[in-house]
């Protein structure tokens, strides 16, 4: 192929790191590439808890997208409207690009599954702006009910819908943020209820029971509450309503927080391409199956763990993986070379419980918790950086704050 | 070749990567393995200035041998007195070994260049109990201090010979340790000098001139007093001996450290080997010229940097990645393969400059001081460690404290 269009939809970990890898494999006469992004910047999702609950700042977890890509890459500052595949053409927003070889990066989006009010009542952890949204949300009724005459105590109530990952490490982090914000507007801290409800009977499922007993002991002596084996039924403007056991219940909250479902980018179905689950199963080289110039990478993509005939599930960690055989074949393609097939080889599962202390397994073998599995956590947290950026970026926006 | 006898002698960075690699690459019945080592453990010499100190106790500075060899290998715990290359066997003190292959890594001893008195008066930081000796003997000094009625001040003058790599990191070392050694025997911290004596015009020869003034600058106001184009001439029991711009200086003191000056263990010149400055010039694939069933790794073998057509410093760091290729080496020469040649790649080289601060250059682009400097060099003792004996290792004896 003689230069050709090599167009990359989203800057997130699976679109920013197949962007890097390109910048760095091939020449500015190999191929034009462009890469086109809603905002000027790429962001850490798995630092989305942080930022949050206002443990980290938000500039912490983003990335100026210039800061990473040179000037071999195009950056198109726009939001994608729809994919036309069969024309090889993508309609922007504010204009339209056509390609060559594309690669579909464009992420999640929530899943409320149909419950009433979630969409309308409750806050997401989808993007920087939905997450400093919460953050300045808890400060503002934390002010509110120092200041009112008539406590309202449903200013107090935090509830968190999903003991997954994300809900998970999002009551770690606020575990240590309320006291503060305790301090701060003088506040019994003894009022305030972090509340996580979860639909299995456990939380983090899947994860290594003794470490799932010490996320939750931990977890409890710093105040956070479990309601297992609970659905949320409805999320009105003022409290949430879950069902355990039959009985409904209900809690005044103005904050529920919905981390239980994600699902992909829903331009990939409305575009027409062939869908599992709202995802492209791609082939082993990360193509579509049905568009042999069509990458897609992240969570957008569906892949088999052959182990247990189950979707793996949508992690940075894969979406980074991805990245390398997505660039490595688009440098095949171009060349005329054979494609590699994608392997995903696990290097753990570390989930944060707070900026103190984590859980997790690393290297298949190691089950870690306390200081060691935070250092870790941070350690591959800076690592990505490293990989991303460099040194520099490293050491401008890492995690270094290993004991505190 | 079948079932051959392996024998590696020494257990430093070469040795003991070496045996790792090779318990990991071989099956029990392709080789049979035997280390041998006069100690029990295995040391970090790249530490031993900490060791010496006292500003971390030899215990971390330490690993037991049986920690990361398993029952793959054969240890024998013994001093090597001669190898007979044309026989095939090695002389120990205790014994006498035969080998198909043999792998020499022992090491360095310390090299006096005949200054008068040196050998008797100074002290080595050479291995464990020399730079305990150290400690102790400073310790023991500061105690007659503050308890003796006719002040010594010879007891308070300590000198480093040598402003390379190890006399600037050990001096930094004692830059932390002396005030808190001043505290604890109630001896004022301004009566106490620190002398780094270097023939040189500058310290640190050969890095690169911003980050020596850093160095300096760092090191000066923590009270370090640098003495540079300055000739040890003698080594008293009670003072030193300087020459600098034609004069002499003596200095009185009880403590002369010399750091100037390593050679290759003497066994290997006189057991025969072909040799250059007393190391053996390895082939690319790391065997002797003469004996091709004998590979040098470590300070003991020498290679030349073919860009500037001189030797490579001895380091931990070229030591550990000629196990690579040693251990490779075997492994391809019992199953008939090809041997594949050594090559260098820096990863850089930093130097401490006591545990808060340091100096150096990462990637080949990056040059680094203070917390990044000392971040990244704690990482890369670490990353040592995780390489020699995974992560139960790495947490057991790592260095964790980056930043107090």
């Amino acid at each position: 192929m003689n230069n050709p269009k090599v167009v990359i939809l989203g800057a997130g970990y699976g679109g920013i790191m197949t962007t890097v890898n390109l910048q760095k494999s091939l020449g500015v006469n190999d191929a034009n590439i462009t890469l086109v992004n809603k905002n000027d910047y790429h962001y850490q999702t798995t630092w989305l808890h942080e930022t949050a609950a206002g443990t980290i700042h938000h500039d912490q977890t983003r990335i100026p997208i210039k800061d990473v890509v040179n000037s071999k890459v195009n950056f198109v500052q726009d939001s994608v409207v729809e994919i036309k595949p069969d024309e090889n053409k993508v309609v922007l927003e504010n204009g339209e690009l056509s390609y060559d070889i594309l690669v579909v990066g464009l992420g999640f989006e929530s899943a409320t599954f149909g419950i009433p009010g979630l969409e309308e009542n409750a806050f997401m952890i989808s993007n920087i702006n939905s997450a400093r949204l919460i953050r300045e949300h808890l400060e503002h009724n934390f002010a509110l009910y120092h200041n009112e005459e008539e406590k309202n105590p449903a200013r107090l109530n935090i509830v968190v819908g999903g003991g997954g990952f994300t809900g998970i490490e999002f009551v770690g982090e606020l575990a240590n943020r309320i006291p503060e914000l305790c301090e701060e507007y003088d506040i019994d801290k003894s009022l305030v209820r972090i509340i996580n409800v979860e639909g299995s009977p456990t939380v983090l499922p899947g994860f290594d029971p003794a470490l799932v007993e010490y996320a939750m002991n931990s977890l409890e002596s710093r105040g956070v509450e479990f309601i297992t084996g609970a659905m949320l039924k409805e999320c009105k403007p003022e409290s949430i309503v879950y069902e355990k056991d039959g009985k409904q219940v209900e809690v005044p909250t103005k904050t529920t927080v919905w981390a239980a479902g994600v699902k992909a980018n829903s331009i990939v179905e409305q575009s027409g391409f062939q869908t599992n689950r709202g995802k492209v199963e791609v082939k082993s080289d990360m193509r579509a199956p049905d568009y042999d110039n069509v990458f897609v990478v992240g969570d957008c993509a569906l892949i088999m763990n052959p182990e247990n005939e189950r979707p793996y599930p949508p992690t940075a960690q894969i979406a980074i993986q991805q990245a390398s055989t997505v660039a490595h074949n688009i440098k095949a393609m171009i060349q005329g070379q054979e494609l590699e097939s994608f392997e995903f080889i696990s290097q753990g599962t570390l989930a944060s419980l707070g900026h103190n202390d984590a859980v997790g397994v690393v290297f298949n073998k190691y089950k870690l918790f306390g200081w060691k599995a935070t250092f870790m956590k941070k350690m591959s947290d800076n690592r990505y950086l490293l990989k991303l950026g460099g040194l520099g970026l490293m050491f401008k926006k890492g995690k270094f704050n290993f004991f505190y």
